[in-house]
This record gives structure tokens, C-alpha cells and sequence, in this order.
């Protein structure tokens, strides 16, 4: 017989991603977050609550491991069937991801999770003996990884979960995972100069890059309580936007008046103060990253739009290891986007992300084997 | 500005698959079954009236040829969104594909469409310079091509249209195509004997292997006009389920009080009383579908779950050119299943749906380079 | 210490392919005949002895079961170094096989074994559980396997038993094989409609198909002993040359003074006639190949030069089994050339031979399964 | 008619690799060395004079762009076919690759080349737009490109010039290239701590890395003529020596007296000391390689064997970019050894190859229209 049970009431029920100790309802912020159950009987249905101003989300879910669904949410209250008609004893894990990056630029576009209905028993979630975090940009947001090539809209259909290297290196490891990306960002600053678009600024909240009263009154800006879920490897995607910034025109802080730009030397070349400043926000994020994961081990990854910045990235981490006698930081250099495994809005592709992930998990797995 | 409009005053949008002449709604019965629109402006949902008992439709829906969504159709009539946010000036191709089989265990499962709803302009599609019909069982139906490996609940969420070999060599041919297809079903009977479950009974009307007075009325009895569609290749991929019949217990047909049953002789091999049953109604099928598609060229396959009853069908093949001097007739064996490619429900996977229509489209690339 | 021995002398050498019982010296007439050892000891030599006259042969070997040399065989009686300056303890796989096929064109074209010479001692070669005997054309020579896709030149250079299909196949069911295989020879006729070359009139002999007293002499027209190697599974892939005979001019036989042509109706589609003559010859064939092989079965593969008499085939196979109800007899489609998988000479390359091995290894190993 | 030439005499020969100015004979000294023709006529041979104590050379060569022959060469002097029967009048590309190294174990050690016998014309050989040089160690060598996976011996059947990833990356962008390499060798040591096996000690000659009274004799310690042959790209690939430097044990220069050995911490990592040693061996060697090769940009490669010292090279290159402002200097990894693209010895198999050619070339590609 069919039964609604709030979030709350399901303690069998894994969370995944960043989120606030609220279960009523639970929101998901971040790309890839959700929730994982195990459960028998003959179906489910969740119920969700989806706000936004501009960019609505969108989710896929997996049965048993495979992809069986993916779909926009229209803005209400309401429920949404995953499986029906299965058989009432097997016991199904059942998984939903949000699709759709936590919105910078929208501070009304949420998913929240009310409850769920079904006709069977929940079941423990085994746990994953691997935990990963992924921070990074539109890659590792998933941008481009759904659309035809031609695409250049910036909408969040292009987004996915579950064509990106870090579901994929994740189930190929089988390893349990966060994402903390922002498409246009950097270290230093985002693509177009903005200082404040940089990941290091939000990465010690819950998910303080939404911005405006609603994000605040539901916690999104409250610290992250780091020790509630350490990971083995943070693997850290970003450089790309940064070395953009030396290509766009300059941003003016109109809080404190002053011109942002990176610059470049007339002969192409970056400018060595600003390659200077980039490096020192790669070390101070080292630091941060280190104070909030002290076990962890730093991938710092990069080449999957090129790699211009590689050597200042080398260097940095090399600086802040000698610098700190921090050794558990690594350079991967990942598989770059081509005509073949290009997506949608000239971003890596789902075949550039499977490449991707296949070196990645190679490496996770050398790194693994010598511990 | 958003406007609503039902499906019969769309004349630029282009309907897929066999149907009737009735718009208001459109009722889409076959698996692949949906509509074509090019369409300009930022968002585009569409109004559906969805029915069933046991078996709920699924959908899924490409935006310039490129999937993007998939989803499970709950009862009810109400509206979902395709897309929303994209340039306003640029017109986008989105086709709806139902996939779901037509279903003969299930007289109320119909996805109806309705209405658009948009703030663009239509635009006529294109045509196709080539057309094909595929005819088959549950490979032809999907099935098997969602859902892990272990899978074995016979439902809906595990057919797909998308992933099908039908939609890859339309695809690669950059044809139009139509699907006529049934789990479970063969050329003679189904995989257990029931003589009344095969496909060339129903070829002739719109959709009459859907039971009960609500598929009457809606006119899925209705003769189909063929000539309202001349394919340039029929596909026949037929004969899987009639060697699964020697296999299995004898069927009752209750009206008659007839047994029937396909036997093997005590060595294993098929009696040959009955591989004569069989290849007759491989011939009479072939007149049928002679009859129906005067000019196409009726390639019939076979192979992607083994090819026990090889040697029966060429020999029907031929038997039939030689007695109607018909040569428009060919036999094209399809890559087998393996542990590799294998999907859900011990089906194909979507890796040898992929190899057959590799093989498949460049097997009409070769006829046609040949006409 | 280096000793030299005479091939008589090595009772622990395995021959391969067909040859007579003469052993000093050991001559190599087909296709991938040769021979193997197991050695240790730190070097390994052969002393050969080449002739010809127009078509000189050529070898490859493989240490351990990989492909370390291949080369031009120029006339004489010389030593050829195989291995040197490896570990003296392990023990060696060794096996040499011919490139070239035998030679209906050059009645002295051999390649003779006399002896080895080595410094280590011969291990006994463990038995097979699988033989396969594989008759054929220029695909089973293994014709365009070398060369660039622009040669056209017909020279030994191009013909490899390595990348052949045959050896993909044997390794990949670790079966032994021979190879009884003509280029532009069918089962009626050659491509040329001359219909002294085909298969079926040579199949008794050990090597029949060679010109002049040289090979009389050697016994290479000596009936072979069938008893003596029984294979498990008879591959034929004939068929492409009898359709190359259907577009070219007839063939004037000399001694009874009659001409020899297929012809094509005035539609271009195949006279019945001669489709009833090949189908004839194909029957025929299957006769001689089960009384020569009793236990065998029999797969007639066709399809890697496309499938014009495909249904003719099939037809035969099954007039056939019906006739004799000898069931042991299937029929197997293989994977096409096209713009990427072709190789010189317009032939099947390496990647068409890697497909085709890959669906026959597949479908003997479910022939197998069944038994 | 067949005549004979001595190389000297057939100005149209292109010479491939560093050698003397000799060229009665031409010596082949390095991997990939060797000549290049365009000929007309029906044959072909070389004739050749073979040394060596210890190590024997094989060699490798092309048909119009196609490998057909691989062998060893034993002792003498004596002519070897390359190819016979082809078509006179077109003309057929011919290239002679060395297999192997040039033997720092093995002073007498060589092929060289006498003259060539044809009966067709010689043809000017197109330029190529684009010049590369490898700089390696056994992975550049091509160790473990042939054999079986479990072999272990050291002996030359296992090196390879063309399934190595320097002639792929050539064949990829249409380059030419010459190899310097040497298996065990690094920048500051080999990989047991001899630091005269290092290769940057002897980049400045022709090939004084084969010891002994013959190589001086014939010119191998003669001071490379840059001049004659400016590469666009230099790509080294070093460090995996140098790598396992850090765990052998050290080695005692008999000559100073002095032990060298690079030291690892108690908690395994690297010491900083030897670490600045190496550090100082790496930009060391940019400036040599910056003062040879004034205008080219190099990259050096890394990571076919695993990345322990990619941080250490990283920051290296860009110390000396910084050090010098020299900036055209750049790092890029390549694709790992996995268990399945592994080769024989443990090395990088034809697979690994394959994968770091196509990152390479990719990434030559890109830097190139950079320019």
C-alpha cells in the first residue's frame, strides 16, 4: 500500500552534496547533489518543491546504478513518479541528481525535497569506502555536456550531472562524491576580471555563492562543517577562467572604485605581476583547502580547454609545497577538448569527459595503490 | 508572448509514425511516434492527455537532434515544458518520441498530444529524401535498452526509442522512419505459441493489435493508408520469437480448441512440419508487404539474438523471389548480443543496437549506391 | 653450444598446414602452414630453402605468441636467425608461418625447412582443443592485409597469414588451423569465369593446385590423408569471385573447345540458369567437404567484399541440409569492407579482418556452447 | 636492367637521423635513422654491412608510407631485398628505419649502408614543412614495443622505431624527425645513479655515447653540425630515470672516488637535495638544448611510466623560463602505462604509444596555429 513519508522520517536515506542540516524540506544546492535510497517494493515518487527566477533546474535519476531519467522542473510543488510496476521483493537503489549547478546568478533557484511515496521498505545505503571532492568551473559543472554542437545558449539544459568525469570517475572507482563548481569562475577571478566570482571566496559556507535573502534564511551562507564529511582526494578543475581574464577587457570594483584586469605582454605573453597574482591566489586556496581537508590528498587537474596556465599552476603548487612542507599535492594534467569530443557551447564534451575520467581514476587508483 | 495552440492549427508541425487522420488530439501509438516542429522564439512546452491501466508511457525528446530530456508520463492531461530560455531570433528542431511500444497487454495506454505552447513562430521541416519502416519484435521495441544489466521487471522505463538501432541508422541516413513492433512477437506466433500474437495479422490497419473499444474508437483499427507514407526501405527484423516457440509449451487457442505448439525432433533440431509453417508465413508476410510497399526494397534482418532460424528465413526469402520473381527482396544478419554489448532483460544493449546500425546503414548505403 | 639438427630429427616440432610426409627437407605449400617449438636456450636459427620464379614467398614468426619479424624471402639455401641473447632457462614458443599462399601461378614458389640450429633443447607442444580448417580466396590469403591503400600491384609483399582473419580467429579460440585458400578462385569459377579454378576440384590433393612436375615430384599431388587432422569446425568464405564472374567476359576452355560465362539478365539481376549452376557447385561442395570431414560443422561465411550471391548460398546450404539432413551446416554473414576498414588492393585491411574474426570467434563460441 | 649504386652516388637518397658526412657507407647510428627514396621500377635492394659484439640491429621499413618488413641483421655484408614484381613506372616511396638504439653497451654495433640495387630511376624526395627531435630514454627507444607481456630479456627484438610514438606523432603532422635516445638514461642520471649516463653529456655530438676506439674512428664523437638540421619542435622526454634513481642504490665513481646517489626522506618522499640536483640537471640541459636549437620551441613530455617527478620538471622549466625569459619552453604529460596498454618489459606497449602520439600531435597541432 502507498505511503508518504517526509525526508526526515526516512533515516535509511543518504544525502548527498553540501547542504544545511534542514531535512523539511531538504535542499539541494550543488550540481550532483540528491539523495540515494534502497528500497523495496513496487514504486516511488518523490515530491519536490522547484524555485527559480531565470534558470530553472533540472534532474536525472539512476535505477539500480543506471541513467533512466532526466527532465526540467517547472516552478510548484509536486510530485514526480520514478519507477513503477517493478517487482514488489528486489530491493531497488535508486539515486537523484541534481542536474543543474548552484546559480549565481539566480537566487530563487532551488530544488527541495519534501517527501516520498512508495509500497515497500527502505533499506541501508551501504557505504563507499572513497570519498572525492570535485571543485572547479563549467566543467566540472557539467556545461556543455547535453546540446548539438552548434549550441550557444547559456541555459541550463546544457547542464549535466551524469555525462561529467566526476560521475564517471566516481562510479569508476566506486567512490561517493561533492561537486563545488561555478561556470565562468577561477581562482583568482572569473573570466571577465570579477574578483569576487572566484571560488576560493565561498568555499568555507555551505553554498554562500547564491546570493540574496532567501539563500541566507535557509543556510546556504552558514559554514560548512567540514568534519562532517572529509574526503580521500579533492580534485581541484580550475585555471581555465583565470587565463580568459587576460583576454577580456578589465572590471571595475564599484565598491572600492579600482580597475581589475590580467594583462598581457605586447608580445602575447602574460604579464609577470599578474601571473604573479594568480599564483598567490593558487597557494592561498592550497592553504584554505588544506586547513578545511587535512588528510586529503590535492589533484590539482587542468587541460580540458587547453592548458596556458599550466606552468604558473606547476609552479605554484610546487612553491606551496616547499613553502609548507605539504606534500600530499599532485599536478594531473587531463585530456583536452577536440572536434571530436566537443559538446555543446565549444565546452568539453560527453567523450572529452569519459577521457577524462579514465585518466583520472587511473591515477586515483596509482595514488591509491602507493598509500 | 506565450500563446497556446492545438496540434491541428500547427500546420508546419510534421506528425511521425502511423496514426489517424485525427488531430484534436493526436494520439501516438507506436514506439518513435511524436512530432517534428522548427520553431523560433525562447520557450516551447506541449499539452499532454495521458491514459493507461499497467503500463505507463515514457517519452523522450531531442532539441536539434540532440537528446535532452526522458521521462515518465503519469495519468492525467497537463502540460510539460521542452524547453525554455534559448535566443528568441534562432529556430530549434524539437522532436517528441514516444518510447513505449504500441501495447497489446494494455487497451488505455495512449499519450495524446494536445497543444503547443510558445512564443515563437513555426517554421516548415524539412523533408527527407528517404524513408523506412521497421517491423519487429522486442529488440524493434527497445527493450532492454535502460535499466542495469540485472534487470528483470518487464516494464516501461527499460523501452527507448532513442537508443534503438531504428533511430541510430535513421540517424546516420539522415531518413524518416516508422515502427511497427511488439514484444514478444513473431512472423507465425509469439515466443509461446499464441498464433493470433503475430505481426502481419495487424500490419495492414493503423494500430490494431491494441485490444478493446477505447482503441476502436480513437480509430486504431482503422486500415492504414499506405499510401499515404511509401517507405523506400522496409526492415523486417522478424523470426526471434517464432524460434523461442520451439522452445516453449504448446499454446490453446480457446475459440477453435486447437493446440499449437512448434516441436523439435528427440536430435534438438526443429521438426520440419513446422519450420514449413514457419517459412510459410515468412512468404505470406513478404506478399503482404509487397503488396503494401509496391517499390521499396524489403530488407529483412535478423541475428541480434542469435540466428537459429537462418537458414529457414533465406530459404523463405528465396523461395518467395523465385515464385514472384520479386528480387527486391534481401536477407542482412545483424552483430549478436555478447556479455559485452548486452542491456537489461538479457535484450540488446545500446552498443549493439549501435553495431547493427552500423551494419545495417551501411549495408542501404551500398543498395542505394547501387540503384 | 650451437647444434645444428635436421627437422627429422626434432620429434618435439609441430607441423602446421597441410604438407606431405617428407621431412628433409619439410616444404610449406598454404597459407600460414609452418612450423612450432618449444625451446630454450639463448638463440635460434632455420635453414631454408626458397625458390620460385615469378612470386617469391615470404614468412613471419611470432616468439610467445607474438609477431616479432616478417620478411622478403630471397632464393637459396640459408639460415635465417630467429631469436638470439635470451635467457637460456625460459622456455621459447616459437612458430613460423608462411605469408604466402600457394601458388596456382608459379609452379616453383616453396619455401623448404631443413633444419634448426640452436643451443638449447626442444620441449614437447602442448595439443589444441580446437582445429579449424579455413577455405577461401584472396580474403583467407589474406591479399591487401600489406601495403598502402593506393597499391595495386598483385605481389607476395601483399599477403599476410598474421593479420588474416584465420589466425585472429584460431587465437582467439587458442585453436589450431589451416588454410586452403586461392586468390580470385570461387566454388564455380574464378572471378574470371575460368572454371579449372575453383576450389572444390583440389581439395583432395595436399596441394594440387601448383603447376608442373616440381610439385608432383614433391607429393604435392599426392591425396591428402584426411584422417589425419580432423578439424572441429570447416570455415568456407567462397562466393566473392563467383560473383566477380557474372560482370566479366567468358572463358574459352581450350581442350573442349566450349566458353564459360555467368551472365546477368537485362535488369542486371542474375540469370537463373547459372545461379542454379553455382548453386549446384556449392552443393556439391558441401557433399565433398562432409565426406572428407564427417564430424565437422560447417560454417559458410561470406560478406567481406559485400553479399550479391548471399541468398543463393543460403538457399544452397539449406537444399542441401534438406537433402541429406545433414544439419552440421550454418551459414555466417560477415562484417563488409568499407572507406575505413579497407586495405591495398581494394581488399578487407587489418580492422576488417580484426571485425570478421571477432563475429566468427563469437559464433563458434556459441556453436561450442550448444554442443 | 639492375644496376648497382653506392649511396654517395644517388644524391636524390634523403639521409634520416645524426650521422657523419660519410656515406661510403653510411653509418646508422640512432633509432629511426636510416634513408628515404622515390623509385620507379620493379625492384629493389640494399645492400648492407653489419657489426656487433653483443647486441644485433634489426630494422624496420615502408612502402609508400606502409610498413612491410621487420628483421634481424646478422654479421656481414650482404644485400637484402625490399621489394621486387611492383609496377615499373610508379614510383614507390622507400624508408629504412634502425630499430635499434644506438648501443652505449655495444661499441661495434652498427649498420651501415653500402649501396642500393634497382632498375628503376631515383626521384627527388619532398621536403616536410615541419622538423621534430625526440630526446628520450628506453620509452623513446621503443623498449617493450614488441614481445610478449611476460618477457623480460633485454635484447634488441623488443625495440622499435615504428610502433614507437615518435613516428606516429611524425606520421600525424607530416614531420620529419630524428631520435636521440637511450634506455636507462635521464637528465642528471641513469636510473642507477651513474651520472656519465645522462644524457646531456653527449647531445653535443653525433653519437659519442657508443664507447670505444670504432666509433671515434668512424666519426660518432664529431660534433654535431646544428646547423645542418634546426628541428621546429624539440620534445624531451626524460625523468623517469632520473626517477628511479631515488631507490637503487648508489653508484662509485671509480675514477673521483665519489658515491652518487639520489636519497629519498624516512617518509619516502624525495630529499631536497638531490631534488635541486636534478632541478639544476633539467634547466642545465634547457640551456644546452636553447643553445643548439636556437628558434625551437621545446616540450618536454612526461608521464608514460607515472608522474613521481612531475613537480620537480614542472617547476624547473619555469624557473629557467624566468631565470632566461625564455618562454618558449613548455611541459605536457602524456598518457600512462596501464595493464592494458602495457607492452612487453613492462614498458609502454604499441597501445601506449598510440594514445601519447595522439596527445602529442594534438597538442603540436594546437601550438602551431598559435604561431
Amino acid at each position: 500500500m502507498l505511503q508518504e513519508r517526509l525526508i526526515r522520517e526516512i533515516p535509511e536515506l543518504k544525502i548527498h552534496g553540501r547542504t544545511t542540516a534542514c531535512l523539511e524540506p531538504l535542499t539541494l544546492f550543488w550540481t550532483a547533489s540528491g539523495f540515494e535510497c534502497n528500497i523495496s517494493g513496487t514504486e516511488l515518487s518523490v515530491e519536490v518543491e522547484v524555485t527559480y527566477d531565470t534558470y530553472e533546474p533540472w534532474f536525472s535519476y539512476t535505477v539500480n546504478g543506471d541513467w533512466v531519467g532526466r527532465q526540467m522542473l517547472p516552478k510548484g510543488r509536486y510530485w514526480i513518479p520514478l519507477f513503477r510496476g517493478m517487482s514488489a521483493e528486489t530491493i531497488k537503489n535508486v539515486q537523484l541528481y541534481k542536474d543543474l549547478q548552484a546559480m549565481s546568478d539566480d537566487g530563487h533557484s532551488f530544488i527541495h525535497i519534501h517527501a516520498l511515496r512508495y509500497d515497500g521498505r527502505f533499506y541501508p545505503v551501504a557505504k563507499k569506502a572513497l570519498k572525492l571532492e570535485f571543485i572547479g568551473d563549467s566543467i566540472t559543472s557539467g556545461e556543455g555536456l547535453f546540446g548539438a554542437k552548434q549550441e550557444q545558449d547559456w541555459i541550463p539544459m546544457f547542464f549535466s550531472a551524469l555525462r561529467n568525469y566526476s560521475y564517471l570517475t566516481a562510479k569508476a572507482l566506486d567512490a561517493e562524491y561533492r561537486i563545488f563548481s561555478q561556470s565562468g569562475w577561477g581562482v583568482h577571478s572569473s573570466w571577465d576580471n570579477h574578483i569576487k566570482s572566484a571560488i576560493p571566496h565561498y568555499y568555507k559556507e555551505i553554498c554562500s555563492l547564491i546570493p540574496g535573502a532567501e539563500n541566507r534564511q535557509i543556510g546556504g551562507t552558514i559554514p560548512y562543517d567540514f568534519g562532517s564529511w572529509q574526503p580521500d582526494y579533492v580534485i581541484v578543475n580550475l585555471g581555465t577562467n583565470d587565463a580568459g581574464a587576460f583576454e577580456q577587457p578589465g572590471w571595475l570594483d564599484e565598491e572600492t572604485g579600482k580597475w581589475h584586469k590580467m594583462h598581457k605582454n605586447p608580445d602575447g605573453s602574460y604579464a609577470d605581476a599578474d601571473i604573479c597574482v594568480f599564483k598567490n591566489a593558487v597557494k592561498d586556496f592550497l592553504g584554505i583547502l588544506r586547513q578545511c581537508n587535512p588528510k586529503a590528498q590535492i589533484i590539482w587537474c587542468y587541460g580540458m580547454l587547453g592548458i596556458p596556465l599550466q606552468m604558473p599552476i606547476c609552479e605554484s603548487l610546487s612553491e606551496y609545497a616547499v613553502q609548507t612542507g605539504d606534500r600530499k599535492v599532485t599536478y594531473l594534467q587531463l585530456p583536452d577538448t577536440d572536434d571530436i569530443n566537443v559538446g555543446s557551447r565549444e565546452h568539453p564534451g560527453p567523450l572529452c569527459h569519459q577521457q577524462a575520467a579514465e585518466v583520472l581514476a587511473k591515477y586515483i587508483k596509482r595514488l591509491n595503490m602507493d598509500k
